[in-house]
C-alpha cells in the first residue's frame, strides 16, 4: 500500500453566513478539490470553492434519507487516498454536536491525514448575534450547552441550578424542558429567548419567561432554533 | 447635540492566530480608523488595520495597571462621536467572558451606533484545537463553560454532575477545583486536559485524570490555560 498524499480538513462552517467563516476555512475552501458537505451548510459557502471542485451533498433534510455514515467515511478515505485536497464542511463547529468522531476514527484507521478547523458554533453564535451575552460578572458565571432532542437523557436537576442554558434541538420539547426546569426549582419568571435562523437576514427572536414563552411561540415552527434560558437574556435591550 | 455618524464594532479576535478570525472581523479591521484593543490580542491582528489607523492598547498585562473601564468607554464614545469607524477588539468572543456589557451600556447612553461581531471563544477553541470534541452522543450530551478565578462562587455540586466542563482562569485553583468535584461525586479517574496557548505554535497539552493532573503540571505556569474535564478528553488520541 502506498502512502496517501491527500488530506481531509474537517471544517466548521459557522452559523451560515460567509461573514462568520474563519479566515482559515475561507482560504481552505478556495483550494478544495473535493467538498463533502451537510445539507444545513449555506449554498453561498459552496461558491467559494473552485469551479472544478467536486461537490457532494451528504446531508439529510426534510425527511429525505441521509447518506449512511459508513458511506461518508468511504468517500472521505477514497478521495484522500487519491491524493486529493478534501474538505468535509459541517455547519457550526465540527466538535460541538458535529458528530465528527466516527469520521476521524475511520480516517485514522485508513492512515489518512486530517485536520479539524473550528467554526463558530450556532449554539453560541445564535444568542450572541441576538445581543445576549452568555456570561456576566453577576448574572452568569457559568453557561451550559446541550442538545434536547432526547430530553429524558439529561440531568435537569443539575441543569436547573446553572445560571444560563443554551439548548439546541429543543423546539419540539419546549414544554417538557420548561416543566423539568420548574420542577427542579428554576424560577418561572426566569428570562428565555428563542432565536431562529441566527445570523441570517431572516433571524427572528422571541423573548419571554419560562411561564410565557410556550404560548408566545405556539404557532411558530421552531426548527432550527436555539433556546437561551437565564437572566442574561434581559441584557439584550438594556 | 448632533447625531453621531460613527460606529463602534465590538469584535471578537478569536484565540489569537489570524486564521481563526472571522471573515467579517478581517474585513472590518482593514477599514478601521481607530482600533482599541486588549493586551491579550495578538500583534499580528493589529497589522491588518490600515497604516493610518490610530491604535490604542487599553489592556492589562503582567501586573501593570489597566486602563479604567470608564476611560475605555470615554474613548469609544469620543471617537464614535467624531464620526470615526471604531473597532473595539477583544480576545475570544466579546460576549463570553468579554466584559462587553459596560461598554455597550455606555455606548447606548451616548446614542452611539454599535454592533457586536462574534469570535471563536478560547473556551471552545482550546479543547477543539487540542483535538477534544466537547460533545459526543454517548460521553457528553452537555458541556458547561465557566471561569474559576473565584471558585467559591460556583455551584460545584451541580457542575460535578455534568458530562464535560471547560474551565477558564482555573490554573491557580486547580487543586481546589478537583477537590470540589471529587467531594461532590465526580470519579477521580475522570479524564482531564490542560491546554496552554491554544492555536499557537507554542500550544502545549497535558492529559491525565483528576487524581494525577495536579502533580503532572506542578512545575508549569498555567496562565493562560484552559482546563477540560470529562471522558471526551479520551477521544483525543482514539
Amino acid at each position: 500500500m502506498t502512502e496517501s498524499t491527500g488530506k481531509v480538513y474537517l471544517v466548521g462552517a459557522g452559523p451560515g453566513d460567509m461573514d462568520y467563516l474563519t479566515v482559515k476555512a475561507y482560504k481552505l475552501l478556495a483550494e478544495a478539490a473535493v467538498l463533502i458537505y451537510d445539507a444545513l451548510v449555506d449554498v453561498q459557502l459552496l461558491e467559494l470553492a473552485p469551479d472544478n471542485c467536486l461537490k457532494v451533498c451528504v446531508g439529510k433534510r426534510g425527511g429525505l434519507p441521509s447518506t449512511p455514515q459508513e458511506e461518508i467515511n468511504e468517500l472521505l478515505i477514497k478521495y484522500c487516498q487519491e491524493g486529493k485536497f478534501v474538505i468535509r464542511l459541517k455547519s457550526g463547529d465540527p466538535f460541538i454536536f458535529g458528530r465528527c468522531t466516527l469520521e476521524i476514527q475511520a480516517l485514522r484507521a485508513a492512515g489518512c491525514d486530517f485536520e479539524v478547523i473550528p467554526g463558530l458554533s450556532s449554539a453560541l453564535a445564535a444568542p450572541i448575534l441576538a445581543g445576549i451575552p452568555l456570561t456576566d460578572a453577576v448574572m452568569s458565571k457559568c453557561f451550559a450547552v446541550l442538545s434536547a432532542h432526547q430530553p429524558d437523557n439529561l440531568d435537569w436537576e443539575a441543569l436547573a441550578r446553572l445560571d444560563t442554558l443554551v439548548i439546541l434541538m429543543g423546539g419540539q420539547h419546549l414544554s417538557e424542558i420548561i416543566h423539568q426546569l420548574i420542577k427542579y426549582g428554576k424560577n418561572k419568571f426566569t428570562a428565555v429567548a428563542i432565536i431562529r435562523l441566527a445570523g441570517t437576514p431572516e433571524q427572528q427572536v422571541w423573548t419571554g419567561t419560562l411561564s410565557t414563552i410556550v404560548e408566545q411561540v405556539s404557532n411558530v415552527r421552531l426548527s432550527p432554533a436555539v433556546i437561551t434560558i437565564g437572566e442574561v437574556v434581559r441584557l439584550r435591550g438594556f
